[in-house]
């Protein structure tokens, strides 16, 4: 109820603070026999990590993840899988002169109201760090979905700071100039989903549009959502973005159009399923700022600490775990319908 | 677990079909001593109803609510309210020749894949009319945290088929010309919620922004939600989009610019909240328009059936509603804080 | 979380109150394609209802259930099955002057003190008038593990008032006895639940048993649950309980003695599942007794309102209901292995 | 969902099998504040641990638990509390010989069965060392609603092998002499919570009663569960077994006696809530014995491996825990009142 597990039937609950002893998970409701070690999941890992290049975080995390429950002679078992990093590189001292000032932009203010005590070091449960055991479940999920169904999770930077990149280089590029001056930049991710089985999602509240776009906006940082034609589509007429049925040549039943985004009516119709996803820039910069400190006095605040002038380059993993998660939840959820 | 409730602690929970014996919800986890009349929800369901004007489906339906258990002489006892509207004025026989075929951008194809079965009279279960509970739960939510907090729930066409609204007439205007094509439109609805409380949402995957999206992506035909800045904010500088704090004259911690939508680290700051929601254009059209029966042949189809050429102007409502249900969940949430 | 929904996948809420508009329920979960009709369900509450006989309450109710969604040409759709029944001979004035007065061993008090607030006419929302949804549920869960796996759920009363029984006969001599002192009388009714698959139930929190008896002890008036050997399997030695395997002339693995009750580290082996429940007498009865009233003033109290010197007689479909329910909801957990 | 978690608001997960890496839990929902420490946790972990005496397991575990997340400078911070305590004395080799083998009245026939894999180490998931867990969690549940309520949570050996205990020498006598004989037994525990708040519960399916019965039934070994009169309130009649209500000397509406268990209608009244549990003989013993192996064939068996005579010296802190985590969940949904 506090929110920290995720998924009904594939259920992910994290732990764990950016300075404290460990980020983990546990990851109840695998099927079991399916085989899994920690090189499966180290390898999605390794892409969330920071201190990869010059525009992520220089903190030297290895992120080595072990798994203490639920894997047995290399197999799942159908118990809760608990896995987790130790924090190895924290640096609370880092902290030491913010924790009694706001940030503008984070969770610092908020947290505090909220709880009435904070764990100030490195934005404490609210750092991009516990992503990594989000990362760690979707590879479980990932591994499932691919072995059993073929399916794919891709996603990739398809604006940052305004610009449609169309290279690596060029995402690069624009995260150094931001870097350079002090400052943060935002950007906006797609996400496709490949060889989904018809018939995913339910028809009200949990509709898998619905439960993407939450999984989706637990994210930090993410500020928008849209799946398939999205605010574009709202521009549309129904002539033009209605999906007209026809039969292939193997007989199944397909759209021309996807404005749909694979998902009708939140149950997925076996079209690929994409969307995009809104980052805000990075509130830690660089520059002199205003705020507030624990007591409402006005203090000015320049941003220490390691970070990223960016999320993006590693919230690519993390959507796909975070998409994979989902549909992981709803392809249980639909074995039910017997 | 099939996905007709909504919220953990102010848990709705929907039933009904669009022509089945009736539609409505039960309202599980309401504090007791609310003072509730069937006139309270009314007013929020004549704004939902069909049959309004010229612009909204012709079907006549009174929607006339009646609660059958959960309030005692005028007050909420603190069990569970069943509230319910009768459908009158349902004509099956409407539908009678579509039952064998799947309309283009509507959920029966998905539906049938998924069950195997389909009330097919009127969308049955996927129906906008089922938006009706919804409404009638909203109320209450409404009245409790207006009554308790002076909260209020504010949502308004902003755009339709891609203009920026400026008046009622204009949104007429724009509905009336498509429906004379036959053809319909979509739009994006703002929301604005006033007097939040400093607390409200959880840090990690219950971030209120990701239950707000949640709630509204369950709204039928909506394809796209941001929250604040959204994704306009993905093209903005760190420096430009945090928000910086401030102690205002009454002592309260404020910020300058709401760039956030008075969502921090997923936790209301006492800020307006507000977000955007696209509606795709109803896919009920009068053009004829190529599609494929249940035997996957293709075949032409001409929508019939009364709708509506726009959901917008009846969505606005449920909007309210949808959030109103998050917002109350939410209030519930943290009081377990202690 | 107000509790009034049993189950995690075969979900079922229900409503009402003894004097209210109508008691019912929603089910949420139900697989689709199973033939319902309203008398498949009013079979079993015919068995429940009040007015059977001299020593059931005389309270005239027909109990006639309506089914206002879910099912669609006599099969389920997958949807929520909203199922009640009017409340028809109500008469809230037989309690009027209890409006005041806290019955001894009634929830009246608790009822009071916790929700501020309490629908005082015949027990409100604490009557076993309750348990006809609990019922109606119930009679679908059965059909559909009848129907696909040839389950059966029988209850029989075992004991009344300290006797072992042996007939109806003596059951209702008992009873009547009691009414005559204008006493009442409580008993122990004993489950079994045939041909389940092995398999259901969890490992560690939702054992079957564990949650076999928490539906039980949800029941009205019920004090005790014991599952196979039970309280007399304490004083067993280990060389005694333990159940021996053995394969069977069919090839089945089997248990030679079944103190485990058909359920063996909280997951069902095959075997019959048979389990106890002890019921409390009545707390209604025709005798002065001294309470409290709201203002904490002694008085004297003799019970008004019509009821049942014994709940065991129409207790019996209650637990087989409840009984059906739990193996529903465990058996579609079960699915989800994959 | 698959019932590795109990309560709602108070969340406890667990994790871990007798002879992996880590047993422990995350304990999602605890409120904000409260200072806990290892020694806390460890006080009662040492009161459960193996290696304590002559009766009961020698296997050497030091049970070190180590608190990873979710307390900050010596309080809860209202994140997730990870708490684990590695395996250090497994000996997965006294196992390897019966890893082929269903062991009479434990679940290693139904864990097969049910997930077609199994970790056979010491029982894998099924061990009692999973009930560490528990206690851990229950420390803080305990800790919390001592200082905040005066609440007391109380087990005691009431019975062992069918004899009233009346002292711990007795225990220890019968338990010893089983032991000679290489064989086992149960008995009964009694579990008393004073100081419980008026209010706790909910009228329907989460009555507290059927709470604490769940609890209760999901501790391994556990067959019976009553609550005050229990079995043998259903031998008396109304007029005996009704509480009667007064008002005492400081104003305080209270009972006369107290069959109902300190709980009316599933919500408690202020009374001491009592009930009892019941235990079957450990499944373990030192005597040959006829089942069958993986392929059903017959074959004898004769225990190794290290383990108990009698759960019961052990239990005493597991019944405590699950009853404290049981209560605390309760009053934190009582909290949603407002």
């Amino acid at each position: 109820m506090a929110g920290n597990t995720f998924g009904k039937l594939f259920q992910v609950t994290t732990f764990g603070e950016s300075h404290g002893g460990a980020v983990g998970c546990v990851v109840d409701g695998c099927p079991p026999g399916l085989e899994i070690s920690t090189e499966d999941i180290q390898k999605d890992l390794d892409r969330r990590k920071p201190g990869q290049s010059k525009i992520t975080s220089p903190r030297q995390e290895e992120d080595k993840i072990i798994i203490l429950s639920g894997v047995f002679e290399g197999k799942t078992t159908g118990t809760p899988i608990m896995m987790m990093a130790k924090n190895k590189n924290a640096r609370p001292e880092d902290y030491e002169k913010l924790k009694n000032i706001f940030r503008p932009g984070h969770a610092d203010f908020t947290f505090q109201k909220k709880f009435g005590i904070r764990d100030w070091r490195g934005s404490g449960r609210s750092s991009a760090r516990e992503t990594l055991a989000r990362v760690a479940a979707g590879a479980i999920a990932k591994k499932f979905l691919n072995e059993k169904l073929e399916m794919e999770f891709i996603a990739s930077i398809e604006e940052v700071a305004g610009v449609k990149i169309k290279s690596n280089e060029e995402t690069i590029k624009i995260i150094e100039t931001a870097k350079k001056d002090g400052d943060s930049v935002g950007g906006v991710i797609k996400g496709v989903i490949k060889n989904v089985p018809i018939g995913l999602g339910e028809p009200v509240f949990d509709k898998l549009s619905a439960d993407l776009g939450k999984a989706m906006l637990s994210i930090p940082a993410v500020k928008g959502f849209e799946i398939g034609s999205g605010f574009a589509g709202a521009k549309m007429r129904g002539s033009e973005h209605n999906d007209s049925f026809f039969t292939d040549e193997k007989g199944r039943i397909r759209t021309k159009t996807n404005f749909s985004g694979g998902i009708q009516g939140g149950i997925s119709n076996g079209e690929d399923i994409y969307f995009r996803v809104a980052f805000k820039p990075v509130s830690t910069i660089r520059k002199e700022q205003d705020t507030v400190n624990l007591k409402g006095q006005n203090v000015k605040i320049e941003a220490t600490g390691r970070h990223d002038p960016c999320v993006l380059p590693r919230a690519v993993p993390i959507i796909e775990a975070m998409a994979a998660i989902t549909i992981m939840d709803h392809f249980l959820r639909n074995k039910t319908l017997c």
